[in-house]
């Protein structure tokens, strides 16, 4: 790339010092007809340009307001101010489009706060503001780190299919895709409908998890994981639900439960690492937005760290591991079950954990994230181990203050005895995995993997407290704008 | 992770010559009561066991077979056998789990050669193969090389939505996405479709492209990329095409046609040059593969550059920049178009380049990558910039031998007015882009971008013809199993 980035001119500006550079980027603030604030996206910094307004064009003076789109060349030279090292004399400028001022007003881009719920209506807008370009730019380095970490550790990154015929696994409600008008769509003799004349022969759905793929690839290259796009068709308007998220998938042949617990743990702990040694100015930008949101609630709502100190906390301690059996025992001794302030009281072992009891294990009681594992088999997914006690299955999640479930996975059923058992049990259709059965019958092999959802990660690691506002153009029910 | 891999275990045999280590693996084959070779997807490359199968408890060593898995515990000593440098001497042999050899004799796992039309309908196996390894392995290092080149480069990867209710790009045709039971479609007071029923309260399609809302991102960020799912309802059975495919977008304000044609080139030379530098035993095996293809064919067919030369030649030369203008020139006072030889002659300024032109161009008359550009507006979408001639449009596309289209892109339109005339003319309904609109109306700024599909990249650097193999699971027409 040619063109310097204003991150570059910020970084290496002794490289640049008393030169003459050439810079791009859009306007975040004109002072005083004199001080631009210039910000191309590389960074949250914006480069300060100094016009010696007497010395233009009057007619370009005027053109430069929020938002404006320019080209400046002019000396790089030490700062006067306060708040930058280096600021650019301008000696030519160069307006680069259209920027009607009076429209702009009444969008996101004029120059005051908007609200979180405006600033997501106008999504496409959104990555010109310092806060949305701060999540975006963090998002891609905790997508980056993942796609690092795995390739250090010899996985191969595997494209699952997004529409598929198999709808067994009922992780979830899916989306189905067809190519049918639906204003005329064939019958069967029977009236049915007829999907053999649909684009793909059958009934097709949007994935809900690339996991069973997913193992048919680690059978056969061993180490794998998948980053793709999953879907859920759940009326679930929350902050923590989207309709269409990213999820990532590792699946590892010859790993046991505990293996998978260590490669969860790893696995986090090198992207939070990552994203605090290479996004410095991002997260001072979210951490200091996350201290003020914190003065405005009421004081036992308030969060005990700050959020650069709970990302280097987080990565500091080993992560707790409890089994579920012991999470029980001490929920069912804890005072706030005793006391009745669970919305789910905690009675038995079986239960299912909510959300309250999750966070009281890591928030309260442990201080730290936790790894519960080996869950009730009645609660968990069919392709999970039977343990020896015939009880539980080789499950486990990673529990992350304020968020919850930050990973779900578990070690596989190699034994195609055991998984036909459990499928019978669980009305999962033989006939319709008979491939994945397969990997069962061919050399089968311990296995294990874990899902982690991209967005709950991004929330945890920038700090915001909605999901919508970390993926660039949230599916929700009734919203697919853009 | 603890666990070594084979290809570790060959690649720094001195750690460990002499030392007993645990290995995993399946066996590829069983020779002589003796030799194991083991595979664990690792490398293409199999680790020989040598078992002394007098001290071994029969009944293992029975089951020892193709396709078994296993776990060895053996001594690290020198080769005897030529082939490789170490093998292991088994002290332990723990077979991993079932392998039913009847059953196996009716997949692709027996021990013989197949099809490659019999693997394709084995996919959730035939990562298990040499082949298949290689070619996933490949795809994962062209992936990873894709993600890092953009990342050193100081792009932002954007995931752009999946489901969309855009349908204004006339890229192809599109899956319709519903949430509907096709038995029961509500209607409204008209007897339409009641699609404010639907889950996302309008008529919702997959994605074809996700350009324009990359667009609306690299005016905030600056330099953005996409790296996901693209769809075609197209039915196009052919060796060239799939119903979804992967797709790369790059997006970068203040760059012109130039410096997008610079990208492209810096961007694919970069890719291959890591493929070449990262898959090097993968590659001398497709190598091979590709060697021998050519054998089987009449003498005019066969490639005149091997695999690899084909690679290090298509990066060791500058590619080839030839406006379309001049490449009709050239085609029109050809030979093979004056002798009829075409199937689609070229008669004047204005035609469509078909296949068989531009690898006439690359493959005959040039010999080497061509990039052509500025079309006639006519046959190029209405976002690409109008050049000042009227006539043409500031598109470009990357041809590669064999291959053809590899990357197709443009600058993109940036000034309002224009922008609306060519969508009036090419009938593109401004209102639901609304969105895509404002980002000329605020700040617009030159910018450019190109689409790559990763499967053609893919088919390039492995050597392989048919699409259909260069992606786990792929999905055409009449098919959408596993």
């Amino acid at each position: 790339m040619k063109k310097q980035t204003i991150k570059e001119v910020l970084q290496d500006y002794k490289k640049v010092l008393h030169h003459d550079i050439t810079v791009y980027g859009w306007v975040r603030a004109f002072r005083s007809n004199r001080f631009i604030a210039l910000n191309d996206g590389s960074t949250i910094n914006n480069l300060q340009i100094v016009v010696d307004f007497e010395n233009f064009d009057p007619e370009i003076v005027s053109k430069i307001s929020t938002a404006s789109s320019l080209k400046v060349v002019g000396e790089v030279v030490e700062s006067q101010g306060a708040g930058q090292t280096v600021e650019i004399i301008a000696k030519k400028i160069i307006i680069l489009g259209d920027n009607f001022t009076e429209e702009r007003d009444k969008t996101i881009l004029q120059p005051k706060k908007h609200s979180l719920e405006v600033l997501r209506e106008q999504a496409h807008l959104r990555f010109r503001t310092n806060l949305f370009g701060a999540v975006f730019r963090v998002r891609h380095a905790v997508s980056f780190a993942i796609h690092s970490f795995f390739n250090k550790n010899q996985f191969f990154y595997i494209n699952t299919p997004i529409v598929t015929g198999a709808d067994a696994e009922g992780a979830g409600e899916m989306f189905g895709v067809t190519n049918f008008d639906l204003n005329n769509i064939p019958r069967d003799e029977q009236g049915d409908i007829d999907f053999a004349q649909d684009f793909f022969g059958k009934k097709t759905n949007l994935t809900v998890s690339g996991q069973l793929e997913g193992e048919t690839a680690a059978m056969g290259l061993g180490r794998i994981y998948t980053f793709g796009p999953t879907f859920r068709a759940e009326n679930s308007n929350t902050t923590r639900h989207l309709a269409e998220f990213w999820m990532i998938e590792p699946e590892v042949a010859f790993n046991n439960l505990e293996d998978n617990i260590d490669l969860a743990e790893d696995f986090l702990k090198y992207v939070i690492r990552y994203v605090l040694d290479n996004c410095k100015d991002d997260l001072e930008f979210l951490d200091k937005r996350f201290e003020e949101e914190q003065k405005s609630k009421p004081e036992k709502d308030r969060a005990k760290e700050g959020l650069i100190e709970k990302l280097e906390n987080v990565i500091a301690k080993r992560f707790k591991r409890v089994s579920y059996t012991e999470a029980i025992e001490i929920l069912l001794i804890s005072k706030e079950n005793k006391k009745g302030k669970f919305v789910y009281p905690i009675e038995e072992w079986g239960a299912d954990l909510q959300s309250e009891h999750e966070r009281f294990l890591v928030e309260k009681h442990f201080e730290c994230p936790v790894v519960l594992f080996d869950y009730p088999k009645e609660i968990k997914a069919f392709y999970m181990k039977l343990n020896d006690d015939n009880k539980t299955v080789a499950a486990m999640d990673v529990l992350f203050p304020g968020i919850g479930e930050i990973i779900g996975g578990s070690e596989r059923e190699a034994r195609l005895d055991v998984l036909k058992t459990k499928m019978a049990e669980m009305h999962v259709d033989e006939h319709e995995l008979w491939w994945y059965l397969d990997t069962r019958r061919f050399g089968s092999v311990p296995h294990a993997g874990f899902g982690l959802g991209l967005e709950r990660l991004v929330l945890f690691v920038t700090g915001m407290t909605n999901i919508r506002d970390v993926i660039p153009f949230p599916r929700t029910p009734k919203n697919a704008e853009f």
